[in-house]
């Protein structure tokens, strides 16, 4: 089993090789500037690794893992931009409307969710696809209660905002995997704990959001009670899931 | 076999009814708004006499027929984007974005794609699914292409703007119908007219494109041609395509 380094290593040759549909013609440039745009990739880290200890090779789920990226970078993308946060930086770069202007960043974004999708319907089962649009609808969902103030409470805005791509990370990877429904619960129960733990240390990094609701210390102790679910619910897995408690111990510890 | 009438009165029931996935939340009101919009309805009817002349219950595209629908809403929804199209007023109606705001209308543009991957993936066969994609591509990239202005011809422009979508609308139903891949050719030679002859008959009733490049008469002419080679195209399918003709002859002659 690779460490979540050289599972990295493995999804960021393969998003670096990714060739984008020819039709999209000169706007595949800031689709690329978007997937190229510096980033942890936890989401497909997460797919790869839920697939290898499901029994695959990681390579099998890279498709998967690289949709789950490129629905991440399509939203982020939309989020930037005037009408939304209007960020015109994205990890220290031009943000893709700030550097290609407005109209091309609302097609980027567009054809990076399409893209997202032709890869995860080139496996043979719809499951991965079927998922990634549950998990980019509850996601949409999520930004929209934010915009707007309208959550019902923050629960429901992280689970949806965050936790859905989380929750897919995971799932993709069991449908790669081969994992029979009846037997994805205990995954899918530690899956649907890594969003809020991303979120609250998020949270703390930049402090915002449960950092201006809890207290600093109050998230702190949100997030490591995150983190002891996620590694209490991994336990349940009967695989050897080593790596992915490694994961969740460098999700709840990250200092960027 | 039902007529054009018929096959849209089907197509706008199952429209009306579709149930939007509930995590949506209230972004789901401006979703509804788009799809309710008066529109002809064109690519699902084709998409459904497509089917039942290959030997399908036109229900049974129904799906795809509105995944088709959806995927041409989004792309309005956006088009009509200050930063793209800056268009206010959409059939008579605000449109979207006038109606809802700039950042609910971003993300109501992303709903309405991911709805029409679920649907697109509701059927057994990944097939409906990976061609909805390739072709939503293809219009991103010649909406690329129109609003840079960087479209190596006109032919080009058309064929990816509105040729892929229309392109699609048959290519959806052979796989709901089942055609085995190496009897689709005569049908989707058929399919790949019938987006030029939208476009020129668009351009002829809003006196743009077309008509200001090949002139009234000109233009017309090349919608006439147009619509010979898609029933030319239609003759050489082995099946009853009496009401596909009849579409040809409505899209060729209509004036709205």
């Amino acid at each position: 089993m690779r460490t979540p380094d050289e599972l990295r290593t493995l999804v960021e040759a393969y998003l670096g090789e990714l060739a984008l549909t020819p039709e999209l013609y000169g706007q595949a440039d800031s689709v690329r500037y978007a997937i190229d745009s510096p980033g942890k990739r936890v989401r497909p880290v997460i797919c790869l690794a839920t697939a290898e200890a499901a029994g695959a090779e990681a390579e099998a789920a890279l498709p998967a893992g690289a949709a789950l990226e490129l629905v991440h970078c399509f939203s982020l993308v939309h989020d930037d931009l005037p009408a939304l946060d209007d960020d015109a930086e994205r990890r220290g770069q031009p943000s893709t409307w700030a550097q290609y202007g407005e109209a091309v960043a609302v097609l980027a974004g567009d054809a990076l969710l399409a893209e997202a999708f032709r890869l995860a319907l080139s496996y043979p089962t719809s499951d991965v696809g079927r998922e990634l649009g549950r998990a980019t609808l509850g996601m949409i969902g999520g930004q929209y209660l934010d915009i707007t103030g309208t959550a019902p409470d923050e629960a429901t805005l992280h689970k949806l905002k965050t936790g859905c791509l989380f929750a897919a990370s995971v799932g993709l990877a069991l449908w790669v995997a081969g994992v029979p429904e009846a037997d994805q619960r205990p995954w899918r129960a530690f899956g649907d704990e890594l969003g809020l733990l991303f979120q609250i240390v998020d949270d703390i990094l930049d402090g915002d959001g449960y950092v201006l609701s809890h207290g600093s210390g109050g998230a702190r102790r949100l997030a490591d009670e995150a983190a002891e679910r996620a590694q209490a619910r991994l336990a349940e897995v009967d695989a050897d899931t080593s790596i992915l408690s490694g994961i969740v111990d460098g999700l709840a510890t990250r200092t960027a």
